[in-house]
């Protein structure tokens, strides 16, 4: 869910100090939902469970019923009574967004059929912790299809749908989950998922890590049972490979994090979309003409670039790295050093990945009104803590909108306090998700199914073959027709008709 | 000098079948300048050097003076005489041009002067077998700045500016390369570079192999004092990894073809304009409302897309391989199969590194006026030879036109004969030739200052760092100013101030 | 507010003296009323006046408070009770926002300073209709600075942001209005700004023509002190010509929605933008490698297709003029008949300001999920009725959008029940706005200060030098820098060294 | 064939009978005459004459042959005589040219088709003076198809392919036309167009109005039978509104030069293609990356900013016209003023239809290796004359391309020596020469069929209804379907459904 290349991914990589970092320090349980900071293995709840996400169906979220899920008895309709939900009556409505999502995510529905006959996953016993969503629900309805047996619990306190989750209940998956859990809901969630009587989970779907923690860590004999885990996230991922290099990981592990059509859609296609819409929904600004700097032109500040340039802005780019500073030339867009044109531009955006790319420094020096946005990683690049002093007034003019003011009187429009933007202030396409889904799919079938050594207890990424499937089973959403080789084309070009077609080393 | 995807590189790749041909297989002297096919390396003549090479520049070229360079007696104003050109009085014409190439290529002059005080390459006795071009004439000379001795032959037959080969040997360096060299002049020309009294080379700098393979076969003993080849080309680098896995490289060999600033600046950028530049030269056809099939979504096809969509043609997409067909969905282009769109556009443009990607059959449907042409590799992607039956009356209309004109009087318009367009009918900027000089004067530099065993007698792809100082070079041209990390930040990411900034795997 | 195109004519005045000058040109009634639907002066509520406008902005609108405005005595903090509003103490919040809107209409600021010491308006009183928020806010706070005297109604009955009326009622401006008034209240408000002992209005500013009509209707006597009437909308312009067409315009009235600024910036550049806010408020989805049609290539079609194909999307067009056909042709679209494409398109958007351009017959031969939309002129262009019919099922699924359902299970995803989407599910950028308050600004000034008959009881378009002013206003905004013609240049060119610059007939 | 705007009123005809109907309207002459350089009628040799003009082809110019023309005596195979070319021998080689332009001429061809029957043109005797291309030989055959008989001369003394003279001669037109005429060649051939025994012409076609007004001076009594003149260049135009100025136009005239299809596709669109060709062709540059300031925002500048900015160069624009400057600015252009970036820059280009708009003073200013170039107007846009002083050296390094060289040894990169780019140093498509083609044979027709008195002795422009038809005729090459309206929509537009279908003044 994090926007940024990441420097994971290849075990050969040393990681950064903001990643050893997480393993060494502890930090406070922050009640204002942030969407990072350093994290501790040992502190009490999760980080990215504290993400918020914007959801634009939202339907039923009265607050009235201020009871704790977990204080009330709810059964579904057959009767069954292993979940915990905010409301199994709003099951219905659920339901409508599930089959909304599921008209947008005809990969996952795809390989509900084509997995039918064989079941894949028959015997699979998969504990999961995730966003709940209607995508999320299509995925474990997929699941289910194919054999499989889910227990659920949300990797993020405020992320939850309550509708979807009383849908998935209602259709018989145990979920534990709702919108505005505590901490100690949050781990009581997952812990309700693995602790059961009479079942014992043989897989696991993580997305931040949390779960795999919570079992390294109370119920360690259960991995004797996994046969391997399957996680999405940037900082999951990292937690994995730093298992693995301690010698601690004792089951293989996927990260699906880092595979092409993640990294190249989620972050390039996805963002040149969610840049637009991120402003437009906090600040109704006109595109036209504005004059913006976009920190980074890794895949993110692509996206951003070729969006707001496409809207006919003013675009000038920062970079480190000369060769993606060469490609911003190329494309068109005047290399800067952001000191440059800090008092000229109306809208500065981080895409780095870094930390106090934008200082207090920078935002002394913007001119009035300067919009000022992340769509990096986490909250560190644009440095707000510096912005929290006396002399500075704070002013809450919309939801995720503050103005900073002066004591002259000139206003700094920060959005989303920081945090990312796309995340905060717009929707993530379905589109997106579903490639994610389906790839976390795939990624459990090889696990489970893979024979004994294929896999050690290590980090893998997917198979190139896996990668150009679930682009496979995307093309026909665009109606699109995919050519096949000839034999004698096949031959010429050394290659399998059904691919891989392309070395591990290839760009795109 | 070859667009296309290759599938070389990381050493651990196979080989496809037109590439092993290349060892197996025979193939007679072509005298029609092609700019493919399979070769031998046991065959007499280098295929590479019948490419044919457009230059705007060729002031001198009258064919008044028939008598081979071989017999003429020429010295230089200093009256040195190692050397064998056209006409040595050429010199000031072929000055004029380097000169002119000396301002757009920046990064090499930067070069002479950042190492000029310790002379890198002091000692170094360089034999190189390339494009005599201007370009060309930067680099040596910049070598010669940096303390290297060179020698010099040309790789291609046809290529050869005379009147900068005149200019080069005019200033005392021994260059043996004339336009329209026989077979024989063009292996006695490389023989006169390395079978030279008191002098042996210690370093190799070839595009093609040939040079290489002349050592190998006539002189395998020089390489007991050669320090290392610099390969440029798809096919050098093939012969190379080759030998490789035979176990007969006796030397470190770097693959400069593969670099990124190669792959991702050649390709993408340098087709993106030269698509329509080749299309201007040869046809005057407007772009505006064209509907186009461009087959093959890797970074050529992408270049040529992006390009031909921005002036206003409408464009289909082919491909094989699902992740590239996923981006061109995204990127907005229909993804179909050939045969679907065959009867209604008005270009078809290959760039798939494939064979017979148009066949006949896709010719026999094509509608009057259908404009054919090749961007990929090699003469392979269109099967020209189809169209040499009877029945069609081919009519040369321009220079690289040619009408194919079928009974019922369609015509198609074939253009370079469905050999690269780009080489063919148009003109490499300067700038992207300035990238590759400057990568083979640094992998020289590499492989001659080396301690003892970092590089061992293998392939090796250029260190990320050096590819990171290539694009370093090239900013000043855009007046592009890169951002450096603070300390803090450097710390945080993980990573030198200096580089390399990205992972190996990093997709850029 | 409505996008179309629509009528314009020549003529050229000068500036008023405080500007520059003016010139007393006259224009002639158009005859050819094209793209305006007629609509009757007798019924008895204005159609503009139920259109639904979109706000990002109200914070106090709890429906709490449910007694009329009209039953409530409000003060205001000075004692003056002469308005109607919702609540009076939202007046805090209005003011933030006002001030909000100052600084993106930066061009009505700089009206202010400098007209700041003459008044040009001292002694108009202006009684204006037109929708209430933050921007009009900004118009009217203007003309007082300017020196006239305001009355203001709203246009629309749902428009209105109440705490920006209170936020006018607090400074001491006469406003009459709320969000959600009933038919008697909206005249109810019209006639508390006219009918008012002491106070005779001398300019009308109108958007939509009821002021106008409520005047003529029950006090013509009024148009005595008359001055003239400014009216910014397709169907105020309309009404305005059949009255001068009927003979019974018995004041100047100055046709600001036909100015090049407002055509060329309301239409091209901002459905370039809203179209894509838009459809992502309302869908979520993502526009890459999705298949549209758009009918239409007038400006408003123009600045679709634009956006949607910059975001990856694959866009047909349809069209009936032979000379925008082609325009669309060069700029790279498929002209196509809406027939050829309407089974495989993923959405469909109408911009033709025709009627029934979007047929049940269309509608049922869809493909499921596909979204429509109208971004033209009302809601004539998409056959809405026809999709109420017993068979089909509507499923409002969020605010603005409708799932109709066929017998199949098919769904049709219909957007603002055909209405406008701009308007109804996206927001105006505040820069456009300010293009039009400006000129409403200026056409006020003018009308108010010209000589005796330099204006008859016709409709007249702004003088060009008007346009010119309007749009140089804009360009601090930009930062951008006009060039000043040397003497030698105008002369050269036959030119005004301050314009204008261009024939009427110019096209931009 | 110049560039740059024009004008351009409005008027609204019928068509002919035989297509359909025309009515009868009368078009003021204009009395602002911008943007056109005066020039006298009564200069020795026609400025537009001496334009040089690029052809892709001309196989055939040996120059071996140094007689003159006026001293050969040469029969076609009829055994006519009736001509003057450079040699009747090269006229197979003109024909293919001729037939190769057909197939890009689909709406002359079409009309052929439509008109065969009838012979609109019967009796018509044409007198023609344009350039001598192989486009023109289609108008002219097509005009010989339609009934008329012709007689032809250059406008230009370089621009006549021979070739295509030999093969209009070898069909028996009458010809008078080589490439390389003298002045006083120019003027022979003209008379030998009109003086000849027992023909007189009926009709006009001019391009620069040479032809015209050598009537007006050596023939004034052949306009008693003169139908009417169809005029096609800005500066013809120009010289007519003259001669209706001082009341000396003693026939109707045609303006086609100001119809919508010419100025918006031959401006915006042409030059859009033309300013990358004329670009490549001299310079072999590199779009990607560079900074390029274009002076004008008219059509022109549109076309080529877009073009520059689509291949990655950064494009700052200066402007005069603020509403222009609003456009750059919403376009995504920094507006600036040409000093401010003159130092930066890579490319400055030139649209303004203004004079010295790049002065010394800014030559002096540029960096080494600035390229300067003219897309506007004629040859006076860029101060070339400033640059003929000692201190500075010239060197023509290529054709059209100038080293300019301060005395510090910078260079200035000069092309075509300031006159127009794109006709210099790049082709035309025939597209674009279709439009005007057609364009004029539809108003050859119709001045030459109206009934008495539908035109007087005035200057006319195109009616709407013709612009739409030619532009309908050029559909089918985009195989573009056009939509028809419904009996109900054309009532509810008030339309007719044949058209035309927009009001005069449609900014398009």
């Amino acid at each position: 869910m994090e926007n940024g290349d990441s420097n994971e991914g290849a075990s050969a990589f040393h990681m950064p100090e903001w990643m050893i970092q997480f393993a060494d320090q502890k930090q406070e349980f922050n009640k204002r939902p942030t969407k990072i900071g350093r994290r501790s293995l040992s502190r009490s709840i999760s980080q990215s469970s504290t993400d918020s996400y914007s959801s634009a169906a939202s339907y039923t979220d009265s607050s009235d019923d201020e009871t704790s899920p977990r204080d009330k008895q709810q059964k579904n309709s057959k009767g069954n009574s292993d979940f915990c939900v905010k409301n199994i009556k709003q099951a219905e409505f659920g339901r409508r967004e599930i089959e909304i999502a599921e008209q947008e995510m005809p990969a996952l529905m795809a390989l509900r059929k084509r997995a039918q006959g064989e079941k894949p996953l028959a015997g699979a016993k998969i504990v999961g912790c995730t966003h709940i969503t209607a995508q999320t629900a299509v995925l474990m309805e997929t699941l289910g299809a194919l054999g499989a047996q889910c227990r659920w619990a949300a990797c993020n306190i405020y992320s939850t749908l309550n509708e979807v989750a009383a849908a998935l209940a209602e259709s018989g998956f145990p979920v534990f989950a709702w919108k505005g859990e505590s901490e100690d809901d949050f781990w009581w969630c997952i812990d309700r998922c693995v602790n059961v009587e009479g079942w014992q989970p043989n897989m696991i779907l993580d997305d931040g890590g949390d779960l795999t923690h919570w079992i390294y860590k109370k119920y360690p004999n259960m991995f004797k049972k996994i046969k391997g885990i399957v996680e999405e996230s940037v900082t999951g991922v990292h937690r994995l490979y730093q298992l693995s290099k301690a010698g601690k990981l004792c089951v293989p592990a996927m990260n699906v994090n880092d595979s092409v059509t993640k990294q190249k859609f989620d972050n390039l296609y996805c963002c040149r979309e969610s840049i637009l819409d991120g402003l437009k929904r906090t600040t109704d600004m006109m595109f036209g003409g504005k004059q913006v700097v976009v920190c980074g032109y890794g895949e993110v500040g692509k996206g951003c670039c070729a969006a707001l340039k496409a809207m006919g802005s003013i675009v000038y780019v920062t970079e480190i790295d000369p060769i993606c500073a060469l490609q911003a030339c190329m494309d068109g867009f005047r290399l800067v050093k952001l000191n440059e044109v800090i008092r000229q531009v109306d809208i500065v955006i981080t895409c780095t990945g870094n930390k106090n790319v934008v200082t207090r420094e920078h935002l002394d020096r913007m001119k009035n009104s300067c919009i000022v946005c992340n769509m990096g990683h986490s909250n560190t690049e644009i440095d707000v803590a510096s912005l929290r002093t006396p002399e500075l007034t704070w002013e809450r003019v919309r939801s995720q909108v503050d103005h900073v003011i002066w004591p002259d009187g000139k206003r700094i429009v920060l959005l989303a306090e920081g945090r990312l933007l796309n995340l905060s202030c717009s929707t993530v396409p379905t589109f997106v998700l579903s490639i994610t889904a389906t790839t976390q799919a795939l990624a459990l079938i090889e696990l489970y199914n893979a024979p004994e050594g294929r896999y050690k207890q290590d980090v893998y990424l997917l198979p190139k073959k896996m990668d150009e499937y679930v682009a496979s089973l995307h093309l026909p959403t665009f109606d699109a027709h995919l050519t096949e080789l000839t034999d004698e084309q096949a031959k010429y070009l050394g290659l399998n008709k059904n691919g891989p077609f392309k070395p591990n080393y290839y760009r795109y």
